[in-house]
């Protein structure tokens, strides 16, 4: 059903992305050319390419947000193209943030042409995310109903930057709470997400509450996404995620499991000591997955998913009552929560 | 006449930019307080301080042109602040991307937090720019016309990161032409005169066709005063503008006279030998003076300059009929076109 609903909407999606970027004046073909490069359509060379597209699972939640409270997931299509690009313009900066040099086994943008151009770039998609968004009134959606849309988006916005700020002041902190780890993946993961179903709500013609209720059900999930993904980076199958296992250990990456064991009272201590060692190795895995258990951070994490999950699931039920669960969103949940990569 | 107009409302445009940018999550304090910092508004401590304001022309701009269609200036406060706050966003980048390291006599944001921070601050002030026009709606200004207003600011602002990507990638070419460099200044700086006067003729309800108009007078405008600032970095009064004696000539910067004389058949080629050398320095002045003499670059620049005046004054006729010349935006007008600094 889900892929039945992904192969019919993923080509009007990306045709969608494409006409907002589209930029065809010579004289900054350049500057468009990084951003069809960054987003996967030509090479370095400016050479039309296609790399393997991505989940586009944003979009996609939208566009059935949008079915399921009425809409036709036609006219949501803007707003599906608007939180696909936003999220790619925040990954372009996101590189060079984090001084990042490949994405998709290619070099980043800033890598390829400096960082002061690729900024640049990056803030014509985060202006073009607005376009596109805009773009709703074409497609007969009121303009009150757009002018909701924009500002769900614009809050999203300012959320994610905010996430980003915290993210990265961790890096420069010993201590880190779970609280506030919590606080960042709410910004930097689960806001762009609840937007993204909360539009297609609001197109879609969602009754007054129901956005709302949506816009929850998507943050709740993907809170939960994320702090599944943390748990796939410690005890993931490699055979399964194509990572080394316990790669988040190795990378000293303050994901949730690792922020609950660092503040344990038992372990906590232990572990640090264990992660400052500058030759941190494999062969330290079996003493740090120990300690993660000594302090329970596995079930912890679980948990915390689990209730992430359910409350998303309860946010649905709000907006859609007794069809939550024949829903598409219903469904999609469920399949992120077994997911294994 | 319109100094009374700027007294009356730079204090509201002040307190829209503050209550856009507040902020109040003590979690997320330094994220704030960054933008806080760039806006003059606190020091680097994050202590309250005052840096005398800025002229603020955008922003009046925009409430002018509101006035002058028979709107309330106070309705387009909102718009008023979002061209402000934009330009400010542009600046943070612009100083990144040039790697400036001092800004109004203190040092700039990525100077004291870092280039990913100062990114990360920018991309929230360019999505608050956005929340700040989404603020009209709170104002009693109809869905329609709000989501007009931004469109109109969403253009612009591609079009400014196109101009900055002209203006970039124009420092690693040896040969520029004046027509290049044209379509640069268009986006780089008129775009945003232009969207300030069309914003507030939006809001104040122009008819249709004199928003249009509007754009244009800002646009025209906005070119002849970037070509008058370049002619005043040749030839401007070191006492006036505070500047040193043909300061764009030894900073070797790319400007229309320079340009223009650089493209001139017969003079082009020894200027160009001249800039070049090494050891450029004030000795020099008077032989590149006299080449840009030869070029006929000061005329030329003179005349291009008047023509957009000009283009500008008849496109304000056409916005507002017979009260164009006693309009706000006339005396503006000439105002700038009087100025020598």
């Amino acid at each position: 059903m889900l892929n039945t609903f992904a192969a019919e909407w993923l080509p009007s999606i990306e045709a969608e992305m494409r006409a907002v970027l589209a930029g065809e004046e010579a004289a900054v073909a350049a500057h468009y050319g990084m951003m069809h490069y960054h987003m996967g359509w030509v090479n370095a060379r400016f050479e039309p390419e296609s790399l393997p597209a991505g989940k586009h699972l944003r979009p996609l939640l939208c566009l059935m947000a949008c079915a399921e409270v009425g809409g036709d997931p036609a006219q949501a299509l803007p707003a599906a193209a608007a939180v696909e690009i936003l999220h790619n313009f925040s990954l372009v900066h996101d590189d060079i943030e984090d001084g990042d040099e490949t994405r998709r086994h290619r070099p980043t943008v800033w890598k390829l042409w400096g960082v002061p151009q690729a900024i640049n770039a990056g803030d014509a998609m985060f202006a073009l995310a607005f376009a596109a968004v805009e773009r709703l009134a074409d497609r007969g959606v009121p303009a009150a109903t757009t002018l909701a849309a924009l500002r769900t988006f614009t809050e999203m916005c300012v959320a994610l930057t905010e996430g980003q700020h915290l993210d990265m002041s961790f890096e420069t902190r010993s201590a880190v709470t779970v609280d506030e780890y919590l606080r960042m993946i709410q910004g930097k993961t689960a806001a762009l997400i609840g937007a993204s179903v909360a539009m297609g709500g609001l197109v879609g013609g969602a009754e007054p509450g129901s956005d709302e209720a949506l816009r929850r059900f998507g943050q709740a999930i993907g809170l939960a996404f994320q702090i599944q993904d943390d748990m796939l980076g410690i005890w993931g199958d490699p055979a399964v995620t194509g990572k080394a296992a316990g790669n988040d250990i190795l990378r000293r990456k303050k994901s949730l499991p690792l922020l609950h064991a660092l503040n344990d009272a038992g372990a906590g201590a232990e572990l640090g000591m264990l992660l400052a060692r500058p030759d941190l190795g494999a062969a330290d895995l079996p003493a740090a997955l120990a300690l993660l258990d000594a302090a329970g951070s596995r079930a912890y994490a679980t948990d915390l998913m689990e209730r992430y999950y359910a409350t998303g699931l309860a946010a649905l039920e709000a907006a859609l009552g007794d069809r939550a669960e024949q829903s598409l969103l219903w469904t999609t949940a469920q399949w992120l929560m077994r997911r294994e990569t």
